[in-house]
């Protein structure tokens, strides 16, 4: 076994299918939201970038740095120790209480990522249920597939955002089994959104538990950021709402929101929870000041969907075809991975436009696309450099118009 | 099924095996190490921390914390997406070229814990070479066994620290399969540290790969803190190094070093890596900072073994049993659950020192204890103060003295 050629081999497959991931090694300019100096080789220049999940800007707002330059101060870098061992800080406590509130549970728990939430979360309920049974949506995101994966339960997929098929399926598993409905609020590739009540109403008609993944939409929806699920008045009737502190509120982490019990249950017995180091003082402190912030920013996210709107309409005057959806995510759709990529690197190179292809294994072939996150931070000759580079290069690269 | 029932009895289960973790809500108390506000309830508390994995003070030492501030300032709080959708900031890249200096290595790559590393590595690495055998130390830590597991390639496990019992495994295998050796090099909760040399050599007679988990050795062993591989001199034998900036590095974070070809392959397939929000800028360049402080930081080493040496003569003089190892981590056995909490609840209430009750599954049944981590910063003083309340509380309690 030759195991630095079988390496190689494999990177050469990825370059040969034109995606290969080149990472732009960028410098974002915290008080200067979507500008970022990037990094190519020796050289720098100054970019927008139209790509972040920092859909907010609330990783640049004054509370949320000087939250955590105070936590910096008090409480010194890393926390020092895993939860149990030494490493609760007061800010972890705070922030917990914080989001249990949010989401009108009893209890909220923190993870060092929105991945390893999921992850752990949906390993540790559906391997410590006796017998349990996953019904996922067939478009859940790879670290809720994986924590399905890891727990070994059985695991059953439902047609994407289907109730019904959801409902046949429930209706074929013995009723006596424990069973967990994992699914998103927003999906982060097309944007579209679920239908939670009727899946809320299915899940009960079957005692089964829910668990819903909201990291796109905590701190942009419902009356106070907490999701849509809260929007939509349904909040209560999940059983587990999960989120992360990465995206919207701009920092790092993620976290699970649901009853007292369960949430002891997934801390007590969680291996990706309990055998790692927590999250530095710093992060908590700045989590808490922006979901603090967040809470209450009504304008902000209302400026967010102004700014949303405004790209649509560009774009449909363009002539740039993206998909529609009900969210603040704007796919605009090539459909080719080499295009893909020719397009992102011309935005780049010629026009300073920073946003990434999205490629397979992401997005399916075939599907391929640009995926835009308009901000509150957009200035109007933001958008208009912005639709209009992208209109050129798509002239110029012959792509095909047709959503 | 009654799923709230069902939890609570779960819990119920903990609680009365006298192993239900309640967690100490602290604030460390950055340029007073290792002293800390203890909070509980409406009442706080100063105490003395004796269980910290932030080895060497690292976590507070002004150059780490001067590079986060000024990293928050730059570039704000978050990364705002993973390494690919424009999350790869310019601290990653420089940390990463770091951490492959430091351990000799063509590459490094980072992950948002050591948790996460060992789990998408091991996993990635055991999942994508065809027909792979992962050897797996009996020892090696729940992150290892959990990648190892969601792999699913075939695990043979080996006697802890036997390279006989590794060798003969070996053997027993078709010489044309792939072949993964996983161990650490110092095992957190005994202390105890691993042939490498000959673990090495094993591994190279039946051409299978080397990983090892340095996490409790990166920062504190070798001419430069690059661990105990580095050390002894073979760090160039091994296929990879795993380690932790949330350890001896004071802050938070994992990575591994190897060739080029090894980390693309891992950085281009690995779920944990790529679904995934990158570290905030501002834990990149507290790590970096720390990393390249401790590079150089002889006299902090050297001070950390003498606290090390001066602890294990005070508990002996005592006749308090401790394991002896070659490690800094010092092991006071009680080999009872509920006598260790008792201790630790009575050191904490009484004197003001804290030290976590290490109990089952962390350790074996019967192998509870008291885990110490003297730091350079723990003075003559704070060890007189635990050594002589440890007697006092274990002459209270009647605790057995046998090692």
């Amino acid at each position: 076994m030759d195991y630095e050629g079988f390496f190689k081999e494999r990177i050469g497959g990825l370059k040969s299918e034109g995606r290969y991931r080149v990472f732009a090694d960028l410098e974002r300019h915290a008080g200067d939201f979507p500008r970022a100096t990037r990094y190519d080789g020796d050289a720098t220049r100054d970019v927008t970038v139209w790509c972040s999940n920092d859909y907010l800007a609330m990783g640049q707002h004054p509370d949320v740095t000087a939250a955590m330059k105070t936590a910096v101060d008090r409480c010194g870098a890393g926390a020092g120790g895993t939860r149990n061992i030494s490493g609760t800080n007061h800010y972890h406590v705070l922030l917990e209480r914080e989001l249990a509130d949010l989401h009108g549970k009893q209890a909220g728990l923190l993870f060092t990522s929105g991945y390893v939430s999921n992850w752990a979360a949906l390993g540790t309920l559906a391997s410590g249920l006796p017998n349990c049974v996953v019904l996922s949506d067939a478009l859940n995101h790879a670290s809720m597939i994986e924590g399905i994966r890891h727990s070994r339960a059985e695991k059953r997929i439902f047609a994407h955002n289907d109730p019904d098929d959801l409902a046949r399926q429930l209706a074929d598993i013995d009723p006596g089994r424990p069973k967990l409905v994992a699914f998103e609020s927003v999906y982060s590739m097309d944007g579209d959104i679920a239908p939670i009540a009727e899946i809320c109403e299915v899940a009960e008609r079957y005692n089964a538990m829910t668990y819903l993944d909201e990291v796109h939409a905590v701190g942009l929806y419902g009356p106070n950021g907490a999701g849509i699920a809260d929007r939509e008045g349904v909040a209560h009737r999940l059983t587990v709402i999960e989120g992360t502190l990465g995206k919207a509120f701009g920092v790092m982490g993620g976290y699970i929101a649901a009853s007292d019990a369960l949430c002891d249950f997934v801390r007590s017995y969680a291996s990706g929870f309990i055998f790692t180091t927590s999250l530095p003082p710093a992060i908590a402190a700045g989590a808490l000041a922006s979901v603090q912030h967040v809470r209450t920013a009504h304008a902000l996210r209302a400026q967010q969907r102004d700014r949303v709107e405004q790209v649509r309409r560009r774009l449909a005057a363009a002539g740039l075809p993206h998909l529609d959806n009900p969210s603040h995510i704007v796919p605009v759709m090539v459909r080719d991975a080499k295009q893909c990529k020719a397009i992102s690197d011309r935005l780049l190179g010629r026009y300073g436009i920073y946003v990434q292809p999205i490629n397979y294994p992401t997005v399916p072939r075939g599907a391929e696309r640009l995926r835009l996150t308009p901000s509150p931070l957009h200035s109007d000759a933001d958008i208009d450099a912005l639709v209009e580079a992208l209109a050129t290069v798509w002239a110029e690269l012959g792509v095909q118009c047709a959503a």
